[in-house]
């Protein structure tokens, strides 16, 4: 089968570093679905309104090739496991699949959040969530049980200034939202599972800032935020 | 992007006619997912056991063009709603999504119930399903709400008879899954959804017998059951 890209999304992860590795119903991440001219038809969203989750399929960029066994940096980058048991890109036919909720409808494009996909991300399809069909909560989640709750903490320790408004007084401007959204994918813990050397500074773009960081123990500290250079 | 067919299911559904809507927990319809040569690696598997469901993504057969909007059966056939509203064939990617329960794995194939798919649909995904990202029971489920509870009685009425011991005195011998099957089959109301003719006989294939059956009120009647012709 042959896949027509339908959509677009957009959104501040300009930089694959630091994409969340699942969809997650608490992510205050917004993504805009700016659907392809041929696909962008009003009808075509008639009561979708009425659900407050959505699925969305969509393509992984940039891979080409699969492997029967893969490492996922949830288990610490050194074991191997089936890429069918696990959600990783590099599978034969390198499709993604998250649910997001929906939050809108504004100028024929749909406003999501929880996407866990870069800007520029083709979409080939969008169907509604069904809780009767879809929804499991008691399934069992193999090797990802005992990392689903692992999370950061997140101190943001930019020249000195831990609010939004002594960011302001850098001239930062950096909105509530923007703020949210960085510690947020700080949390989950964006670095290559393989790592954990804490005199290490690492640098994420998001949303038009560059953000630098490190990370002792369980602890994120955002050192310094800036304007991204084109 | 360029879809590869990995797996074919193979399951009882040989007659589009019968296939519940959407996949069920709760269904018995067994599926085995059998890997195309060059995707059939056991350690692809690796790990899956652990998950207790998972999903595929797969293709509507026989379908080659999208419509703007779709009439759901279950709304009466009449009312029509966007197709990213519906989970419809007729989508510009006509892609399936099914979460299913892994019931294991034999001789290299998955054995998964509750598959709302046809006999031979090609396969191009399957992922572990997560609990924690792809799991919202109390999603809200637009037009589809009212009607997810929507199901009939169903009495065998075989020539007089209402057992399987009876039906094996016939000499169908009868297995009690397949029976299990049909009669969770006959439930969903697997009538086109403007049909309500008490008189009418519908005739469905599944599993190498073909079922006789009317619907009159809430109650479908099952009439005759024979091996179908090949």
């Amino acid at each position: 089968m042959e896949l027509k890209v339908i959509a677009y999304a957009r959104n501040g992860h300009t930089d694959k570093f630091g994409i969340p590795r699942q969809s997650r119903e608490e992510s205050p991440i917004l993504t805009r679905i700016v659907f392809e001219p041929e696909y962008n038809v009003p009808e075509a969203l008639r009561g979708i309104e009425g659900y407050s989750h959505l699925w969305l399929i969509w393509g992984f960029s940039e891979v080409d090739s699969w492997s029967p066994t893969v490492r996922p940096p949830r288990l610490g980058g050194n074991t191997r496991m089936g890429v069918f048991a696990t959600r990783s890109p590099y599978r034969p036919n390198p499709l993604g699949l998250s649910s997001v909720r929906l939050i809108g409808i504004e100028n024929g494009d749909l406003i999501v959040s929880g996407a866990d996909v870069l800007d520029g991300t083709p979409i080939y399809d969008i169907k509604p969530y069904l809780s009767f069909s879809d929804s499991h909560p008691d399934a069992k989640n193999g090797f990802a049980e005992e990392t689903k709750d692992y999370q950061l903490e997140v101190k943001w320790q930019v020249e000195g200034t831990t609010s939004i408004a002594e960011d302001k007084r850098y001239g930062l401007g950096l909105p509530r939202d923007t703020k949210d959204a960085i510690t947020y994918i700080l949390a989950q813990d964006p670095r290559p599972a393989y790592q954990d050397d804490p005199e290490r500074e690492y640098k994420m773009d998001y949303d038009g800032y560059t953000i630098t960081f490190s990370v002792k123990k369980q602890v994120v500290v955002v050192k310094k935020i800036e304007k991204t250079k084109k």
